[in-house]
């Protein structure tokens, strides 16, 4: 069997392959399960010890139970009759065995109702939508027997203060 | 040659990893074609009989050509000369044999013509842009002697109503 | 070696995916590193003759010394200490052998200092943030003893004119 420079199979290689696309996933439904209130989904896919750190401004919960708890409130509800819209961009991704840590932005939009209608060609006509907030995020991941799961989440506003660029270095490493 | 759990062959694998890029690829096209107006490439990646449904507001065209059409006619063209922006991010991607799926959110923008102007150090002064519409997206794609097409999209805009939270449903499964 | 149609063995066919994700990986980089202003990061990605060209209303840095320090000036830390964010979006990426092209979208978003406060429910109040610019961006890359390398990468503003479109094109290609 082929192996790379740094001695690994080629089966190890495409397992690695695997456990990256596996984790694009999961930062990729994280946002339609925010935009769902989907609790079930939220406690799927966290490990049991779990800890979702948002910053000062918000609860922070620990252990799964209490994270899928805190996605699917009735406040949440709330904005996401609202029209609520969480938005992820392309994440890093460092993958080191059984553990991996991602670095992704996330955008945070709210359907405007204050702002000036818009008609635009093929498009339609609306108020459109206002970033509401911006934060980069860090994601720790363990492989468990069941997959890849989240161990931690840890997200700071870009405010022009120093934790987003805190999260952001981690995506700097080689 | 090594399987795995699900007694795959390592080929198979590595195809299956292969197919997700292209899709990744063909999602990641689709805003250059629609900021461009491409109708032949359009052409080019769904099927015969393919569905493109934006909702009740907006056409439904079936078949390749006229969703070609429908994405080069002249009212799209003055989109695109006030400077319309699609903007795609990270979607969700589950492939089963020869078909797959995907779930994202796409975002159009269209420069600010009323805003104030905003002087940012190093990155110029404009009025900047305004976020025109958020919508979640259905993609199903079939495996073709061509590579990989997209059979159907469906797309909901977020607006605090059901259509989008459904599409959105279809990125939390297993 | 089970080889795919186009006579690749299966060690190469996993070392292109294996390259496809060190350049997503080096994209998803770039906004961490614009946005905490890491010149060694920059000059660690670039090769030696690379070209940064943001087209005409800034400077064209040239090499790897001379774009490493505009990215981490004075002027560029006044912006990130107004909370800039950069925010990119799937790119398309097209790997031939040891050079490789990306198409890629980019925001660059500033916190708001004049609109109105939106209070969203467990989302915070504030005024958000402005779309400032959206960019088109053509990354190039090349394939060193040291990984994958940036050998140029030239963007232009969505504005209705045409250079945006140009360098879109590049991801309609087969």
């Amino acid at each position: 069997m082929t192996a790379d420079s740094s001695g690994r199979s080629l089966e190890e290689r495409v397992r690695e392959i695997e456990d990256r696309f596996e984790i694009y996933n999961l930062i990729a439904s994280h946002t339609p399960s925010a935009d769902t209130g989907n609790g079930a989904y939220v406690a799927s896919v966290w490990t049991e010890d779990g800890v979702f750190d948002r910053g000062a401004d918000f609860l922070r919960p620990t252990g799964r139970a209490e994270i899928a708890a805190g996605s699917s409130n009735p406040e949440h509800h709330r904005a996401i009759e609202q029209g609520i819209a969480h938005f992820a961009g392309l994440p890093y991704v460092r993958i080191d065995g059984d553990t991996a840590v991602a670095v992704s932005y996330l955008q945070i939009l709210v359907p405007d109702c204050v702002g000036p209608v818009f008609d635009v060609p093929n498009h339609g006509a609306g108020r459109g939508f206002h970033v509401h907030r911006v934060s980069a995020n860090r994601w720790e991941f363990v492989r468990t027997p069941d997959g890849w799961k989240i161990k931690s989440r840890t997200l700071r506003p870009f405010d022009g203060t120093a934790p987003a660029r805190d999260i952001l270095r981690g995506a700097l490493e080689p």
